[in-house]
């Protein structure tokens, strides 16, 4: 009788692998209060990993990181009419403070444009003090009613980056920057996922954003997964919180504001587009754990300081590596438990491998036991690390490439969307499109030049709409 | 005429000078909610160099990180009297969510004992499971009816380790281990401030806590800080939320857990630990920027050049430097200004002195202005930083130990204790000396033995107390 599988296998039901991934890897559980979670080690080792390679991006490009409070005064919000009204629905509103009822509620902070535009209009006097370029990492609450770990809690960590600028122009220079040098670049060069990056419709933008750009990316089922936004802010909040300065005419004008954030719900977006049925597959750049030296027995204690000592020759090379000597838990258990947790690289190491100089080593994506060389070993885990990371990469653009169908109908791209992208004429979709499309549960994920550059606007000639269902 | 100075003088209002110094060197401002604050860029780049420092030995005692989350069911804290009682009247609590009344209240953490208690007994099971060690960097919220900036705010920055145990003994060796090698250690090498490690007294336990370990700093007025503190919880957590284990003879046991934190506070114990009337004093191994290398004048521009040559040379050999070649703005100014800052060296290179070849450096804690010859200047600077880290020390431990009384009677305690610390045996203060003292406004602030070990009980003979106002 076959051994029954640790998780759903995707082509049964992908829903139900995605929870049983979370589950058996010991990823995440839903926290006590309804859409709240709880991150537990493995995947917060790869949250702080997406953290360290997007704050580096970040600060190369010039932001610093400062950090504004999580309460807000609900007049803020009302300052601006489309946020407010974007936001309302879902916040959460502390009315008790310190056993007594507040004079004015508090909410949650849902994002910081308000608390934040606020002290710009304060730090902001002259041009000279324009870029004003700022970034946190927070946590933030929007009350949700259908949640799901990772892609959709009431409360998730992200950062969110806000800047001023002296024009517009600078503005959207700045946006489609942090769009391309840092979200683009992480996601295709460290999470080995190519997005497509493009401009929302105007349906899809951010509460209060003249222009929003997205990194949209496809899942394992086909569906597409917002990965990261950046928008342009126009002189909104600006205007709602007066942040003015003298230009060098000593003119006063308005600022020009972005704002961009990325989430934990690229945790979702990593074991939605990498993972298979095994479990989850972590791209070596990212791994928190590069490669597992596994003991595999250990009767005469020989072989446990031999794989330490691996583990201290990989670790003086620059790789990750971890070990992993809990013999009292049968090897199979724990090998099928390194690769649910898609560890790139497994290293077995027994006494008789051992007295024959050699190990076995496993790549996770391609899962194949290849003996190799003692005296070899530590010299080819940094080139099998990077060949996968660089087949991750491939196999999810010929992924999408082979599920993205260019259609000429309406129809043609709602059923191009039931298993992938479909890519469409934005004129030949419009209102009525979309709403044909939704009745499929289909939506326009974002606008492209025929490049695969960013439209100038919401009704440049020759543009082309990506449509899909989408989490 | 004498130019006023910047600041308030220490001598003449510490707590102005205090609020001074968060201002002009642009560190906090308050939040637009009472008793919250925003973190301004220059003070969040040392608390996240704070973060890093503190979670590389948090990591090295063994504890991964996790995230819980910020709202707590208010059935929860009720789990277990003590704390429930202690942390009551500093809530923050939601009532609507997502436009409605929730059914439950919700609190925003305080601390997470709890809610990390209810998954501790999830996956806690056998003695094999333990010790379980646990550590969330997150925001806390207790409501306070006094803030002041970085030492008591509404909401703050922090860690929280949660650990359980098969034993006592082992759960009180961690939680001693946690006070020393990640607490004093970062304290004292990294911050330069000499902690006193301590007993608390019963009266000032954390709510919940069989023991509170404490780190005490002195101040720059003589006044105790908190900078730290690690708490035996006993099975009071693990009786209230049933974290239970079968031990090796197969016997249900409930666990014994720890709790232990540091905060943003420990920003303000920086500041009034090392501060002087013209700034803030950033010990080199905590300064984000360590040195900056200022252009004085550039009007040929071969200045700013040759100035960063030098930030790139400093950069190569592991010194965090950074330019400043602002000339738009008076080179005086920017002095004033960095010194306020508190960075540790300062270079500057003018025109004169590049023909000269050479550049003045200046040490921020001795402020003498030393000519360098510009080829030795890179060489010099790593053993100027670590002489100034280990001054800051010595100077911090002098004027401790200086301003500390050894005192017979609990008047001279009183008496010490305006100026500074008061060291008197615990069995001559007891419940009347506790009330004696407090007239003055003076707190045991912890209980020591004579060789400055941490006493095994409350009652130890020969227990000596450190006495003190504090913040």
């Amino acid at each position: 009788m076959a051994k029954a599988p640790i998780l759903t296998p995707r082509a049964d039901d992908f829903p139900r692998w995605y929870q049983d991934v979370l589950n058996k890897a010991e990823l995440a559980e839903n926290g006590p209060v309804r859409g709240t979670m709880v991150i537990r080690p493995y995947a917060y080792a790869l949250w702080e990993r997406m953290v360290a390679e997007v704050d580096a991006r970040i600060k190369a490009a010039g932001a610093d990181n400062a950090y504004f409070p999580l309460f807000i005064p609900e007049s803020y919000l009302q300052r601006e009419a489309e946020h407010v009204e974007g936001f309302s629905p879902e916040l959460a509103v502390v009315t008790h403070g310190g056993g007594k009822q507040l004079e004015e509620p508090v909410v949650v902070r849902p994002t910081s444009e308000t608390v934040i535009g606020e002290y710009m209009a304060k730090w902001v006097q002259s041009y000279r003090d324009l870029p004003l370029l700022l970034n946190q990492w927070a946590n933030v609450v929007r009350w949700e009613l259908r949640p799901r770990m990772f892609l959709r809690t009431s409360e998730f960590l992200w950062q969110e980056g806000h800047t001023a600028h002296v024009s517009e122009e600078d503005a959207r220079v700045y946006a489609e920057r942090i769009l391309h040098d840092v979200y683009e670049d992480f996601m295709v060069n460290v999470l080995a996922i190519p997005v497509l990056t493009g401009r929302k419709i105007p349906e899809e933008r951010f509460a209060g954003a003249t222009n929003t750009l997205t990194c949209e990316a496809m899942m394992g089922d086909g569906k597409a997964l917002q990965m990261g936004t950046s928008h342009e802010l126009g002189q909104n909040f600006a205007r709602a919180f007066d942040i003015a300065f003298s230009d060098e005419t000593g003119e006063r004008a308005l600022a020009w504001t972005t704002s961009w954030g990325v989430s934990t719900r690229m945790m979702g977006g990593l074991i939605m587009a990498h993972g298979d049925d095994a479990g989850l597959v972590v791209p070596p750049r990212l791994a928190a754990t590069q490669v597992v030296v596994l003991v595999v027995r250990d009767e005469d204690g020989t072989v446990t300081p031999a794989a330490q000592q691996m583990v201290d020759e990989l670790a003086a090379v620059g790789v990750r590596a971890k070990l992993d000597a809990h013999t009292a838990t049968a090897f199979g258990r724990r090998a099928t438990n390194w690769e649910l947790k898609g560890v790139p690289v497994r290293i077995e190491v027994g006494p008789r491998d051992l007295a024959e100089g050699r190990v076995v080593v496993v790549r996770r994506d391609v899962g194949e036991k290849v003996p190799t060389d003692l005296s070899a070993v530590v010299a080819t885990v940094p080139g099998l690390l990077e060949d996968q990371q660089s087949a991750l990469l491939a196999a999810a653009t010929a992924r999408r490439d082979s599920l993205t169908v260019e259609c000429s109908t309406l129809d043609e791209a709602a059923e191009a969307a039931a298993h992938g992208f479909g890519q469409i004429a934005w004129d030949k979709v419009g209102a009525d499109g979309i709403e044909r499309l939704g009745r499929d549960a289909v939506t326009v994920r974002c606008l492209r030049t025929p490049e695969g550059g960013l439209p100038a606007s919401d009704d440049a000639p020759g543009t082309l709409a990506i449509v899909a269902r989408s989490y």
